[in-house]
C-alpha cells in the first residue's frame, strides 16, 4: 500500500502539504490563529461505500446507501435510548483540506462565496453535520441513511434531531436558490 | 472580580476541578481516551443576555431576544454571501463540563438517558449547535435570534441552513415525545 492510497483510504491522517489545493482566483487566505484553542477525540468512524471524492454524493440526500456508524466501544453505554429516534444529527471531521480559505470558488457553483456562506468542508474548523436516518443500532453500530462522507471519515458526536428546533421547512439559502433561474 | 465570577463570564476558560459535577445515581463515567486527536480555532464569541446557566432558555426556540456573533475580523471576508440565506447554523463549544459521561440523569428530566440521546453539553466532544434566524449581519457580527447559550460562549463555525438536507419536520425522539403523556 502507497502513502496515497493509505492517505485516501484515512481521512484522519494529518494531510501532506502536496494535498493543499492552490488558491483558485479570486479565493483569498487568512492567517491562521498562532495556537489552537480546543481539542477534540475520534469517537468512532463512519463507514460509506465512498473511497474517494469523486465518488461522493454531492449532498446527503443524494444517496439511499445504508451506511454504518462504529461508535468506538467505549462510549457505546452512551446509546442508551437513542433506539427511540428516528434521525440523528452527525458531527465528522473533515480535515484533508485547507482551513484558511476565506473565500471560496467551488468547482460546481461556478461562483465566490464566503466559506461561511458555504458548507465546503474547507472551513477554519472542518467539522460537518448531517442529518441521518437512524435505520437500526446493533451494539454499537448505527446503520443509517444520508451521509455523504469518505469511507472511515472521523466521528465526533451523535446527537438525537428534534424537529421543533432544528427544522426550518421555510429556510432560503438565497445565493443558492437563484442559481436554477 | 473573583475566579468564581471570572469563570462563569468566560465560557472559554479552562474548568477548574471544583466545577465537575459530581455523579449522580446511576450516571456512569467512561474512561477517556489518553490523547486527543484534532485540535480547534475559535473564531469568534456568541454574545448572549445570559450570564449563568439558570438564566438560559431550555431550548434555542424559548427565546427571541436577539445575541449578536462576534467573528473574529481575521475571518470576516468569510461572510460574503451569507446576508441572502434565512437561517444559519451555528457551532459552538460548550467546554465548563465533565467529558466522560456515557450515562447521565438531566435533572429537568428525571429519567436516565445515554449522553448521545440527550443534547447534554456533557459529551466527549461539547460541540453544541443551534440553528439560527439570520436577522442581519453588521460588519464582522451577525444578529442572530434563536440561541441559548451564555454570553461569551466561543463560536467554532457558522453554516447556510439547507431545508432540502437540514429540515426533517416528521423526526421524531420518542423517549422525549412520551415524557408528555
Amino acid at each position: 500500500m502507497t502513502d496515497e492510497s493509505a492517505s485516501e483510504q484515512d481521512p484522519g491522517a494529518p494531510m501532506r502539504d502536496d494535498e493543499f489545493f492552490a488558491l483558485r482566483e479570486g479565493e483569498v487566505a487568512a492567517a491562521l490563529p498562532a495556537q489552537f484553542d480546543a481539542s477534540l477525540y475520534f469517537i468512532g468512524r463512519i463507514r460509506t461505500p465512498w473511497q474517494s471524492r469523486e465518488q461522493c454524493p454531492k449532498n446527503p440526500r443524494e444517496s439511499d446507501a445504508v451506511c454504518t456508524v462504529e461508535l468506538d466501544p467505549r462510549w457505546a453505554p452512551g446509546l442508551e435510548g437513542l433506539e427511540t429516534v428516528t434521525h440523528v444529527v452527525l458531527l465528522y471531521w473533515m480535515n484533508r483540506t485547507r482551513r484558511d480559505l476565506v473565500r471560496q470558488w467551488p468547482r460546481h457553483y461556478g461562483e465566490r462565496r464566503g466559506t461561511f456562506a458555504l458548507r465546503s468542508p474547507a472551513r477554519p474548523n472542518p467539522i460537518a453535520i448531517s442529518v441521518a436516518r437512524l435505520v437500526r443500532i446493533e451494539g454499537s453500530t448505527l446503520l443509517v441513511t444520508g451521509v455523504d462522507c469518505l469511507d472511515n471519515t472521523p466521528l465526533l458526536d451523535i446527537k438525537p434531531y428534534f424537529a421543533s428546533t432544528d427544522s426550518v421547512p421555510e429556510a432560503v439559502v438565497g445565493w443558492h436558490a437563484r442559481r436554477g433561474r
